[in-house]
């Protein structure tokens, strides 16, 4: 008890140094450079970030107003549950209240779903591999077994492969459509099919961060069917078609008995009052919302069609991005490529972290944006 | 592997029905009102909220205007780490950069300490009852023991006792100074001693949520003394002095190697782009900061004497809210005079929450507010 909080082996208290270890596993923290740090080291005036699948517009107008009219509450906590903001929600997407979880950022409701479903040393967690490092990094930070099923050569998802690792002790298993970062998207039929084949005591979580930018959201997304199968639950994100990333606000929806779950173990102020504020608001800035799918469905093509015609293999996506990889003689790796066209003030995204180090992915940006990519991409290819 | 997802039995599937036994235990979330509510249920035209010791200024007008000017960068995500608003915090509280970590709300920080130090089944978690609840709750959430040990009749802390219940396998122990509910603060000295006498495994977290309001910070503060005690971590929060509650941010200091740690596995985004905006601009508005414990210290010495004067029984406060105890002739219990108050329109706040049924706690408003409220007060008592 009255052990003196310094040993002087280590130098330093067992208070700092013990740790769970599953947090030694984790890589230290590297922080990214900021789009200003960007433009000082390589001497820019503008820089261009198609990195992140952020809105090609920027910010709804709507959503602006909204947050300067609310600026002044900033010193009040937000409504415990967000109930304004749920009911929005539930009316926008045609779903019940009692099944909305909101989350800062969806990233907070895969930590919960993670937290309230699988039990550390005893259940496991299911995913394709590659699939947002989030599914990952929160099951592995619980303590749970996390297993991964590649996929196809092609991006697609291999079912049987995936149903055969679940097994009785599954709590979760998750999948994104459109994916990341691939861009894929199977129909709708496949992913019920998904959904009556694992076992009963899997939770099957549909990442549907990207669904709006389909085509055909209907003949995709599962969110209209969650009453026929209480298995499943459904992410939505503010952050991509409704233009919020830097606000974080995304929810779940889910059986009323498993949302009641969540709903009691979340803390009770983690979403911010202006982020209810703005989420509202971008609901109901249709206009917004319907020109941003128009531009970058739009933006889809044109990428699709120059990267193809540049000699790239451009992987069919359903997504606001676009993952490629370079034409076979191209003189640069695809590392390299990154690095060039960083000097020259665009930021594209990398994909070793997702382990596939010979392709790029890029985020469908304005007009301009996409054009100046695309002439900077093949003066590269040139060279 | 084929199971139907849904069983007959239950007529629910496991995957809904199955959670961790840790999260059964909560309570359903039950949502409180609005303040709209309260206005539509009692026909109030004005509410006063004395309730969640919020900044009784509201937002500072520096804050306001940065929130303002950057609206459009709602649609970015912030950059990862926050470099910036760690930077600003270190400088302001005059520590290191490296020791920071910054949450959405402390209560993010909280969570954190807890899954990063303690391993469901082996480790405990040692708070004085009553405490901060997030303490106990996050803990449960965890599957870790949690110890609490009662406070002194007085409110003050029995350090014999806290010593008394770690051992060992306690990874973390947690006050908070000044305490909530009751406003005590002890000299900087009884934690120092505190920090010496817990086992080196244990981390100390000091809440500091209040510290500002303090009439001398500097005689009660462990943060000045961090680098001395590595053992300790401090939490402090821009949601009370520096009126961000709404906008969720807090922070923890402690040991780098500690906090490289947590940074490790927080969530890389969870803090809000306008969240850290604003939280630099918090900092930059000393005029506001200092008008802020100005007007507290001026409505505690107001409130603390005219509850006295009432008869009522006030705990001492260094903080930004008052607990006391009804007179012994009050012709209403706590529960009553709450709810009396409600439907005047003034929302304090009840401590059954706290197992303390026959206390209240009052935040300290604005001059107004609390002249308001001790008029009504008052009336209640004669009444």
């Amino acid at each position: 008890m009255t052990e003196p909080a310094k040993r002087e082996d280590s130098g330093l208290p067992e208070a700092v140094t013990a740790i769970r270890p599953e947090v030694a596993a984790f890589k230290p923290y590297a922080p990214g450079l900021s789009i200003d740090e960007i433009k000082e080291r390589y001497g820019l005036s503008q820089v261009v970030k198609m990195a992140s699948n952020e809105n090609p517009l920027g910010t709804s107008p709507l959503v602006q107003q909204t947050l300067r009219t609310h600026a002044d509450l900033a010193f009040r906590y937000v409504q415990s549950g967000n109930p304004r903001l749920v009911s929005a929600i539930a009316r926008s997407f045609g779903v019940a209240a009692e099944s909305v979880v909101t989350g800062n950022g969806s990233d907070e409701v895969i930590d919960l779903i993670i937290r309230v479903k699988a039990r550390p040393g005893k259940h496991n967690i299911v995913a394709f591999n590659p699939c947002f490092s989030m599914y990952e990094l929160q099951t592995r930070f619980c303590g749970v077994e996390f297993r991964q099923v590649p996929l196809r050569a092609d991006f697609s998802f291999d079912y049987d492969a995936f149903v055969g690792a679940a097994d009785a002790d599954t709590a979760v298993a998750f999948i994104t459509t459109p994916d990341n970062p691939s861009g894929y998207c199977p129909p709708v039929e496949e992913i019920i099919d998904l959904a009556r084949r694992l076992p009963s005591s899997c939770l099957l979580v549909v990442d549907e961060a990207y669904m709006d930018f389909a085509d055909d959201p209907a003949a995709h997304s599962v969110l209209p069917h969650l009453t026929e199968f209480p298995n499943v639950a459904v992410l939505r994100t503010f952050s991509k078609s409704y233009g919020l990333a830097g606000l974080r606000l995304g929810f779940g929806v889910m059986h009323p008995a498993l949302a009641d779950y969540v709903k009691r173990v979340r803390l009770p102020f983690s979403i911010n009052i202006l982020a209810e504020y703005a989420g509202i608001a971008a609901l109901q800035d249709t206009t917004f919302h319907a020109q941003t799918l128009r531009v970058t469905r739009e933006g889809r093509t044109y990428l699709t069609g120059a990267l193809t015609e540049a000699g790239c293999t451009v992987y069919p996506s359903a997504a606001n991005f676009i993952m490629f990889a370079l034409p076979e003689n191209c003189p640069h790796d695809a590392r390299a490529v990154f690095e060039a066209l960083l000097r020259r003030g665009i930021i594209i995204r990398p994909l070793s972290s997702y382990n596939l180090p010979q392709c790029l992915r890029v985020s469908i940006g304005n007009r301009h944006e996409n054009e100046l990519f695309i002439a900077q991409f093949k003066e590269l290819l040139r060279g």
